[in-house]
């Protein structure tokens, strides 16, 4: 048995209380939250596309793109986060909308980023120089300290997906941010970037030991392949589909270069879910994002049913138990910091049973 | 140049600010600070021995053990850190008073822990059921999820410095935490644990594939020996410095199976500063938390000099420029979340001028 | 000084001598030529594709496929290695002759071996049951201890460039060999292998830990993808040469789930020179076998020129200088076992100055 | 059924084979030994101590040490290689004697090479300069292009085991070989070399990236530990007993800065055996050589026993079943190619059943 031996002078406890505090210490036994059984420091959550494409637009029309870090960005701010612009505690997720003619100019921060494109086509996102087309369903990377701009030259807006680590970096004290010069740089316009002729073939590497294109932004550190194009990715899937017979196939984006996630700190995946199939149930360690790309269906998150259609994005919290279910058939782009908790020794993942609906989350919808 | 086209209705403008807070969006351009040049999150802060000594046993006497988790442990609160019992961002590091015959009962949880002995001996630690034998200078880890529990069946009380990740993995949202049974374990005492038996000898290991000793608590994630005893450490020093003539040397404490640091997420070292040496200033991504473990000096934190002897506790930021001077010869022990930064590639690290000092810290020492 | 203490009295060193040899041991000092100053045991070597195809075909009509392991291989035997089968000390090259209608039963060896298309379509390769269709320069898989069998239902012959690690695996005293029952697996053919569906998209990976397609052949040990179709060889080595503007390129075939090699063994690889372009000279610890795929050109090895067309194939040594110069656009095949040095520490590679010719190698050309 | 459509007429067959010849090509077909169903190129030998040491010690009276590349060495030649002064197809064993007073001077050659001393003291090895003292039961390093001396201050001669992976390089053609100076270094003598100053403590490293000691011989490649004391095994082997129960244990030798293998190519073990235990046979995948070092006994190798005692040497070739059994209590130190073929992918082990002593292995014993 513990051993037992409270003393119960409330004075003298008092003033050993008030001596703590004034030492900048605490008592872990007053701190009975720190450890939990399990995680689940946040809610599911989901935002619209309706609401967001509405507020994007509005923004473009009543904000110019120089303010706010020169990038016209609306952040998905977790409500259980007490104010800050963040979709969980290691992952940023924002709609992004570049109008017609804007020009975003370089910088670079030490936060990777990723953009799936929502709407729009025809902008370039320069990465280390190399000039990368963006069109829907693209998956364009900005890994950690590349320097990045964006140019619309066309006559449509794009809005897009905008994932990072941010605070998770944040949190780790490990943020550096520089700007680039006020000049935009010139390209040339190539509909695959040099990273695309580098590494956009499955199973073949250029056999020199200099990277190709772009200068390799972080040795070793984030995918040489900057954009994975939607055209492919659609065809991995019915390919996968085809293959095993499944009603359901997934695809993970990584670096070709060592098969490893695109980048250490972000997984970033697309999962196909035909009409009327419900997938298993399982619960992961670490948080996710998703972003529903085509289609329609529900989520079911720890009891709670979420339904979207295409644009909506939501939150899935550590350790919930998730499984989706599809109307249409449907594509859901996933964001999560998966490789983080992997390197960190903090994975674990289980299959759970069926769930039961308990509720429809977020009912006025 | 960037696009400016920015519009000055205010009406216009603070109806969309008005929408995106009602749906839990944040404009980036308002949040200037999310994106700062270097690190710099926290200030530098120190603890004093005295008065952790003092706080540590006056909480012995009035507060039981079976409170609070089952263990009496003050835990440094950053002031910066808004009222959170943490060190820094990533790091718990606290001080444990276990007094004469008191035994704290088992329990395992994610956040991995280590243990460094301040003050006593004859203290075990149970670790999975490897019994550790504790004395001064000793270093006992309970990695990530392993069973521990804490019998001092001597007459003198222990006090020891713990570490721990907890503040990261619980911003992982990955904490996980299970107690054992009210029963305490029966074990053999040794003073060398089964994890030393199959480890403690350099460069020799055990040349079959089953772990020895503690049933391997997670593999491949955290170090198999268990415990580094002071004698060694001090003797590693002691040769470092006869044999690279040099008048400061650190050894990291790692897993001999492997040659990396002790757990995924944490680093612990030990620095040894000849009397009158000053170390080169160094900036590094990452915080870190420092224990005086023997003799007197004064570390210079971005230009602050902070005065220390033995037992005093201080957190050097990320990023901040360091150095060390040793008034008499001097052990500092480190814990840091350095593994943590490199394995997800926010790690740099920087040599920097001969710092001056412009301030003492905390000057009422 | 070295000590100097030699005796000379011939009959005590003759009996000495003698008995050592009774004991089945040898001296040193009288083997001077076992530590040579650099490599180089093989002399370069070359054989014709027309007598390779002369000889392959005759061999078709005279010998039948159920002679000499099932398979119709002429082996390349290097003039310097003593009458053993072997292109080099660790390579294994030979033509593969399978005629219209003619069928090779399933078998499985440690060897990993690949199979380089020169002429012929239509053939069917069962690898682990997952059947890979066959046409002018694709590369095919069949890892270590992977069952594999070779159909062709057409109404032409096949040949192909047989490569496997024989020779090394044979030194390494590894073989083991399992012969398949004598019926034929039936199969659905479908020009994507199961291991094209499940790996043939760049960057793209199945997000399941189970492998798609073949039942994995050796985990971790050889390529999942066991097809590299010519058409998308040739297009990387297009883009790569319009994208750097040089006059060569080449690609490494590798695993698309870790960026490796094919096989830990193995190397392949494609190298395209342009008509006029030469290439820097390089030396490189180990051998190699290439087979000039398109085009014609010269090699120059150690000051020798070896001149080619297409289907020649040759030997470059270990250590030796070697360029190729191209008279027509040119594709050579590579066959390496440059990852086997690598993984034991012995790879070296040096550029060197453009060599003289100072003859030509098999003048009679 | 595979395809038989043999023709047998021998006069068109005959003038194929010759002409396969005249173009060194080789029929697969006629090559039935090729691959063969398991491995097993190489019988068991053994080599007498009382042989072994009574030639060395009539070499050291006839035969200076200038000759044969400046060491005095005795090669186990295995009868199964035809000649080649060879233990296996991939390792060297010898024995070398430095007689008192004598001095072999500096060379360096890429086959990696250690020495384990089987008689007398006081002897000298350095090591890129770092002078490593030498008792009996010592295991020191000289890795892969590392310049090493002998220097044999001392009285007494010195008798040790030669290890090196000479016929694995020389049949992968990586053998590079340079001669020192005539001169022969001074140094100073320690009985901690530079390399155990900084490594030789288990599971402490030193912090900084800069090797200590030794310039980095081969970075990554070898172990930085280059000298195992026979105290430490000794003492390790004892407590693994102890703390197991068993009647065996076994510690393998590692670079402590990576728990690998002391060389990429190289694996060196201690296995200590009690009085009357006898071991579980195992078969595993390469070759390996015993040295009988403390107590007698004998080993079944396939049914065959051979009976050892002390300096004994016998060769357990690959894939055969192997168990030993002590008379005395035993210690017989391995050196195999094992991490040779895990890296290529080709390592296997499996237990078998207590095997049948059908015959005494040279039985006249």
């Amino acid at each position: 048995m513990a051993t037992n031996r409270f003393h119960d002078d409330a004075s003298d406890v008092d003033g050993l209380y008030a001596d703590l505090a004034a030492a900048d210490l605490q008592p872990l036994w007053l701190q009975p939250g720190l450890l939990t059984r399990t995680p689940g420091r946040l809610a599911p959550h989901i935002w619209r596309w309706k609401t967001l494409r509405d507020l994007a637009e509005r923004s473009g029309d009543l904000v110019g793109i120089d303010r706010g870090g020169d990038r016209r960005v609306l952040s998905l701010a977790h409500p259980d986060l007490g104010g800050l612009p963040f979709a969980t505690h290691t992952l940023w997720g924002a709609v992004q909308f570049l109008g017609a003619g804007e020009l975003a100019p370089a910088h670079r921060h030490t936060p990777g980023a990723l953009r799936f494109v929502l709407e729009g086509s025809g902008v370039w996102t320069l990465v280390n120089g190399d000039p990368i087309h963006m069109a829907r369903g693209d998956l364009v990377l900005t890994p950690s300290w590349t320097w990045h701009e964006h140019h619309n030259p066309g006559t449509d807006p794009m809005i897009w997906f905008d994932g990072l680590d941010l605070p998770l970096v944040r949190n780790l004290d490990a943020v550096f941010f520089e700007p680039g010069g006020e000049e935009l740089s010139s390209y040339q316009p190539d509909l695959a970037s040099q990273s695309e002729h580098g590494y956009a073939s499955a199973g073949l590497l250029p056999s020199t030991d200099e990277p190709v294109g772009v200068g390799d932004p972080a040795p070793g550190r984030a995918s040489r392949l900057l954009a994975y194009r939607w055209p492919a990715v659609d065809a991995a899937l019915s390919r996968l589909i085809a293959s095993t017979g499944h009603r359901e196939a997934s695809v993970r984006y990584t670096d070709p270069a060592t098969g490893r996630d695109i980048m250490p700190t972000l997984r970033a995946e697309m999962h196909r879910v035909l009409a009327g199939h419900r997938t298993q149930p399982t619960r992961t360690v670490g948080s996710a994002l998703w972003v529903a790309y085509r289609g329609s269906g529900a989520t079911v998150i720890d009891g709670r049913r979420f339904r979207w259609t295409a644009g909506d994005m939501f939150v899935t919290p550590s350790w919930a138990a998730v499984d989706h279910q599809a109307t249409d058939d449907a594509d859901l782009f996933l964001l999560s910091d998966g490789p983080a908790l992997e390197a960190l020794g903090l994975a674990r993942r289980q299959e759970t049973q069926k769930q039961e609906v308990r509720e429809d989350g977020l009912c006025g919808w």
